[in-house]
């Protein structure tokens, strides 16, 4: 299917174009509170479980394996509106997650972490608090140090 | 530098990981309403100049060279926050906007397609208003039909 870029940006259809990797990042919200819970990517297979369950479902990169979004921590993102950008390389869901958290770092959010004002070589953040104990939720595989 | 998972997710400096083509993806949301405006890709240099100027500036991966949003049409992003996900691999930047409008389509986001319930085949988007005329700020060759 070769659509042109007129067809693309201001078409009513799903045409979602995958990356060379069949790959298709994924900004995931939380519909509620606005915030940015993650960045994930999706294979095609991974965007229609998505539709047609309406669970948040990303393929893992490092894992190499289709990773439904909750599955071992409980922490389900049930899907409540499907965005698509302007040249259909992006999707954007809002979710509901039970649970309130979603990092499995032990954040609401995967980005804790706000770069200080400043431009010099030593970059720092300031982090946020964390919401729960990633240890209690995922097992003792969950610590990373 | 060889970081440990530890000090990636936990530690308080910059310390990003671009992926084997040096990008890094970037989701830019309106600082004052809190909607998502695109997706962009940073190279080092694109993530440096966005520190240093407080001018969202990315890597467009189509004309190969950094881009400084906003130096053709107007519409440039003010960074207010800069922030990182849990493994470093992806930034979030909050943003005023001048002209209030960002997609080079005409809408105020990028994401201005919702896909309508079902799951069927033939997927369909609902579509929102433009916000302005893409011929008029960027010139006729925006005009992708």
């Amino acid at each position: 299917m070769s659509l042109s870029v007129y067809e693309i940006e201001e078409g009513a259809k799903l045409a979602p174009r995958f990356d060379l990797h069949e790959f298709l990042p994924c900004i995931t919200m939380d519909h509620a509170s606005g915030e940015i819970l993650m960045l994930g990517y999706m294979s095609p297979e991974a965007l229609q479980m998505t539709i047609k369950t309406r669970k948040a479902t990303y393929y893992s990169r490092s894992r190499k394996k289709i990773w439904v979004k909750g599955e071992t921590s409980g922490l389900t993102q049930h899907v409540e509106e499907i965005m698509i950008d302007d040249d259909q390389d992006c999707i954007l869901l809002k979710v509901k997650v039970d649970g309130g958290a979603s990092c499995h770092v032990g954040y609401r959010s995967c980005f804790y972490r706000k770069l200080k004002p400043g431009s010099g070589d030593d970059l720092e953040f300031t982090i946020k608090e964390k919401v729960f104990d990633p240890v209690k939720v995922y097992g003792p595989g969950a610590a990373t140090h």
